[in-house]
């Protein structure tokens, strides 16, 4: 085990109708927000109405900046900087999921930066005070919700680049399960795999003697997998959507990271993926990890014989652990088959044809990828194709 | 799964030599702090000479108070009260196990109290500042280093009770596992008897839908299995110890809690009994908490088959579960005796003569005690039999 810091202090307020206290919590911090959201969903589910209400009720100011899409643009950001500088805000309230409160905390970032914000995600490191923000979860995936960082991407370029500092931890974070029951199934999905990614992110590493946190990343995989095939057959299932939730906060708040380093290179990988092409997150790290596995598993061989035998309960072969653990790989591939994901660069309709250049692109301004395993543009290209 | 709000802030600085950092880490806060711990051990250990060190370094001025006991006593309490108020003291360092942070917490809610600190622990709810207050973890045991309640005894009527606020948190601890070679094998084991008990009171509760917190109880408990008999061995095994210290602090820092209702039964029971006999809680809850299973296990017996089959990794025999259970209750007893722990009361040469006057005392100012089954002196009196 490494020695390492930890601190979380984001407060969670969690179950059914929690989003109806947003007002009184806010107000111990401030009486003026900018209410930072997506587009027509949270209105089309009445939750945006709910949000006004409470607001109103604690006499809470509030300037609204919409339009917030997937993969979150930087010029969105820079006008909600903007925003809060001319109505001196400082506090910020995210009602979505985790591209409205990664936007929400690039804004944060922003304001009291004496430059441009994009600054921030390629060389500048936050050492100035960031605004407050808290949020109110609609989409179980990213983890944002109690995370420290945030993935911002400029247009300029279809670049996509992340930040992150302890102080960009939401004050607090109101998760109501019955809010992800709109979710369409694919979105829910693409959550879940998400979410998975994160915790086999940090699974896979170099660090020996890490039993605790192996066992805690093995049991929520483990809560992950039954919930998501209950989800698949009833998405109105509240047990199973407060699980999921749950499990995408613990997947991302730190405490799996504790005394290990992580790898990261497909959550890398996919980015490069997601920026070529039009696929959801989630989607695409269902492609890229089982390809990843693929490609390294002979790194660790009894890393992958225990995620077989620990997470989808795969009987060890003492005498043929590969074999174990390649039918760890296929369990996690047909897991994700269950809930209706792809597997394949196939499935989504990408070939070959830009494989090289994503691979180039990977490594333009880092020597590697990959902490586990490091993978250059070489290796990247091996696993693409992998992932055919 | 229940609705429930989570916060926990307490910064970890885990790992070796961590408490060299400790007078940078107390500079962000203040620059004069009550220096709270035991008796010798950390002077026979070099760590007080460290600590020192540290604190002059940073130009912390320092208060001393020493002489905590095991079951920390409120004349200390009111002796440390004193000194902060006559020395303008808003800050407390705590050196050592449960007693010395449990005792720190007592002194931080009391120094802003107008009244006797006793209160506190009767019937008078926190609503006052409390003082702010850092660790430096000597024994991983009570996981009072993150967690927001303490106990105290009364040596006034040998009363032993506790309470808790969100402030009471410790705003950072430091965990050097290797602090903890010097302790005795005995106060190892009974450390993780109590951490392991923390698991067992949440693991048994009747809110049904709790997949993730279980899963997360069910690792943490078979990582402090393998490592406790590890450490059996070689208590010097510095893996073991980051294990079972990282263990002591997941097991009581509030996450495994998320919506769950814990019992708690065993352990008010074995306040009684520590109450009136001179016993470790640790080889109190290890006595305790089979006799209570075994008196409670017919209420649920699909969550003792599972806790047998997924932390002792016992097979489910699903036409006898009650087999099923009772191995799982054994299995625990075996674990205990294997790091050398005492599972009955004749273990300890505790006899008859006191059983009725615990089991009354016990629920003398409540109604009943635990919420998985409601135990009153009857019950009590039943279980105590049991761990005859």
């Amino acid at each position: 085990m490494r020695n390492f810091n930890f601190k979380n202090g984001t407060e969670i307020i969690f179950g059914k109708d929690s989003e109806s206290q947003v007002g009184t919590l806010i107000k111990k911090y401030t009486n003026k927000i900018l209410l930072h959201y997506g587009g027509g969903s949270i209105k089309k589910t009445g939750l945006y109405d709910k949000v006004i209400k409470s607001l109103k009720d604690s006499n809470i100011e509030f300037v609204e900046l919409s339009g917030v899409k997937p993969n979150p643009r930087v010029s969105l950001v820079r006008e909600g900087i903007k925003i809060c500088r001319d109505n001196n805000i400082d506090f910020i309230l995210a009602v979505g999921g985790g591209s409205v409160i990664d936007s929400s905390k690039a804004i944060a970032a922003g304001v009291n930066y004496n430059g441009d914000v994009w600054d921030l995600f390629i060389d500048t490191p936050i050492n100035h005070k960031c605004i407050q923000l808290a949020t109110i979860l609609t989409i179980p995936a990213a983890g944002s919700e109690t995370s420290s960082g945030c993935v911002i991407t400029n247009e300029d370029g279809l670049y996509k680049r992340s930040t992150g500092h302890p102080t960009l931890r939401p004050v607090f974070s109101i998760m109501n399960p019955e809010l992800t029951y709109t979710l369409p199934k694919y979105q829910t999905s693409c959550g879940i795999a998400d979410m998975f990614a994160h915790i086999l992110e940090r699974y896979f590493t170099n660090e020996p003697n890490v039993d605790l946190t192996d066992r805690l990343c093995e049991g929520t995989m483990k809560a992950i997998i039954d919930n998501a095939l209950r989800l698949n057959i009833n998405p109105n299932d509240y047990n199973a959507r407060a699980e999921i939730m749950l499990s995408g906060m613990v997947a991302h708040n730190g405490s799996l990271d504790m005394g290990r380093l992580g790898d990261w290179a497909s959550h890398d990988i996919e980015h490069e993926l997601s920026g070529v092409y039009d696929i959801a997150h989630g989607a695409g790290l269902a492609i890229i990890f089982p390809a990843w596995m693929k490609f390294v598993y002979k790194h660790d061989i009894n890393r992958f014989a225990q995620f077989a035998n620990r997470v989808f309960d795969i009987d060890i072969n003492l005498n043929n652990l590969e074999e174990t653990a390649l039918k760890g790989i296929k369990a996690l591939e047909d897991f994700f088959t269950a809930i209706e994901l792809p597997t394949r660069l196939s499935h989504v309709d990408i070939d070959d044809s830009n494989l090289e250049e994503m691979s180039n692109k990977l490594v333009a301004h880092t020597d590697h990828v990959g902490n586990f395993v490091q993978i250059r543009a070489k290796e990247a290209l091996e696993i693409l194709k992998l992932a055919l």
